[in-house]
């Protein structure tokens, strides 16, 4: 199974060379004083390609020996990986043919288009999404880069919580958005023992909360959440790390979610997407797990539809 | 007349002890391509309070005497002048009372309000202003602050850029917003004679212009600009700073404006008011003037109603 070693790895393959970018951590006054604790937000918004999945990304791409890089690399997505493993094929001059539902995000799409990836159009469903991705393997050739359930990919977004333990010195805990694991899984992995790990999670999208309640890893879900990064399922690989060791998923209505995207927004000044507001909605609804302590956000992308000036 | 030596005290005073924030210097891969030069963005946004006022406002609070400071600080002020006032205010504790237009933004009001300021509403005319300022000050005894056309504050908005050169090392060129001048002024005694300062204005507000064209300052206008800050009238000690050492006033249209806020938005994930974005509108519209440059590019603040949550 995939480890510490393994994100230290990463870290030496993307972060330590010409790579993905060293995110600033910041802070808040007054976001402090409302959470009752001091909050580190990584901006992983301000990542290459506007989302941490760029690690992940990275990671496995410069994983690839050179011969079966030639042929590019593929993958199903509804925006930030899509945008990522573009990035990351054309930074090795590979080709890239990313797989997105109909209804995902024109800004997600604008910008995997914008690095350069060829994009097929398939219907919002598991189904739809394999099956077109399987024909599109079939005519080119490409690798398979998976969103989140691969080893590569888990290493490679643990780099994050790598770098913003060096930057901060110890935290009490870490909290990140949980879809299908990958940031999740790879955070676990790179903090020490010492650190509670929480996932944080759209009660619309309650996969991962009701996979660690039950022990089964929940497959197939209905999600309806403004967090549209979040509605993937838990991966296999993701859910067997995140059970042995995360300190547990908590869950924040549609509500709360909206109202910590307005705080980032307003207070931190970052236009952050819905799915980089489930943290710290989770923190200020669960003070109990946090008051008083040195907490770890991680604000995971910022890609969105912008609204409309309000000016 | 204000020059250097007092823009360097500013720093002593504000900077180099436990007051304002260091911020943050950004740059943008995508934005450069799109300009042609090498931008650095001073995150004043990031400031306290939300915007770069905050070093004017500081500096003049702590240059006044015990005695003096006791009857607390007034001033009139459409946001974020009021806002950093009353948090100076606030760090020595003592009162401050402002005066805001009636239709200023909810945002800043609130931002004031925030800082523990008494704010007193009245009609938005410069005589309306003044009325209710004088009255204000009889009433409490309270010291004058003005907004922009005050030594204090000119120097202490010039440790802005004098911090920006500290970070990014030369620069060919540094552009800011001018609104009553305070920044553009500081600016420039902040700057070394090799650096080229520009202001950058709304056309629809476009007093600084006229003044600097004519040579006789434009003290009447009716601005009609989303640029809700820059729709004062370029101070006197402003203006005597400006005429003698800009390198020009670059004029933008309100499209213009909107396009270089949706670009900030999206490209640098920043949630900056539209003041800011006429430096970037600028620089886009008037590429002869820094083709292939290193130009630095101040981020005023980030303080403004929100816009309807697009998601």
């Amino acid at each position: 199974m995939v480890n510490l070693t393994d994100v230290n790895a990463a870290f030496e393959r993307i972060c330590a060379t010409t790579g993905v970018h060293q995110t600033a951590v910041m802070t808040c006054a007054s976001l402090d004083v409302l959470a009752g604790a001091s909050l580190f937000f990584k901006c992983e918004h301000l990542q290459k390609t506007g989302s941490f999945k760029a690690r992940g990304a990275l990671n496995a791409v410069r994983s690839l020996d050179q011969q079966t890089a030639a042929n590019g690399v593929a993958t199903h997505s509804s925006g930030n990986h899509g945008a990522a493993l573009a990035w990351a094929a054309a930074s090795r001059h590979i080709p890239a043919f990313v797989v997105v539902p109909n209804n995902a995000p024109l800004a997600k799409k604008h910008n995997i288009a914008l690095h350069g990836a060829e994009i097929i159009e398939c219907e919002p469903t598991l189904q739809a999404r394999e099956a077109t991705l399987g024909e599109v393997v079939r005519r080119t050739g490409a690798n398979y880069i998976p969103p989140y359930d691969d080893d590569r990919v888990i290493a490679g977004q643990g780099t994050a919580t790598l770098e913003l333990l060096a930057q901060t010195g110890h935290l009490d805990s870490i909290v990140t958005p949980v879809g299908g694991g990958g940031l999740l899984a790879g955070s676990i992995l790179a903090a020490g023992a010492g650190i509670r790990i929480f996932g944080a999670e759209p009660a619309m999208a309650d996969d991962a909360f009701r996979s660690l309640a039950t022990g089964i890893r929940v497959t197939a879900h209905t999600p309806r959440t403004i967090a549209d990064g979040l509605q993937t399922t838990l991966g296999e690989r993701n859910f067997a790390i995140i059970k042995t060791r995360s300190a547990g998923i908590l869950l924040v209505s549609e509500d709360e979610i909206r109202a910590a995207m307005t705080l980032l927004w307003s207070r931190l000044k970052q236009l952050v997407e819905p799915s980089s507001a489930v943290t710290l909605a989770a923190v200020l609804r669960y003070p109990e797990h946090f008051a008083g302590q040195r907490v770890g956000l991680v604000l995971t992308g910022g890609n969105m539809t912008l609204p409309a000036l309000g000016v």
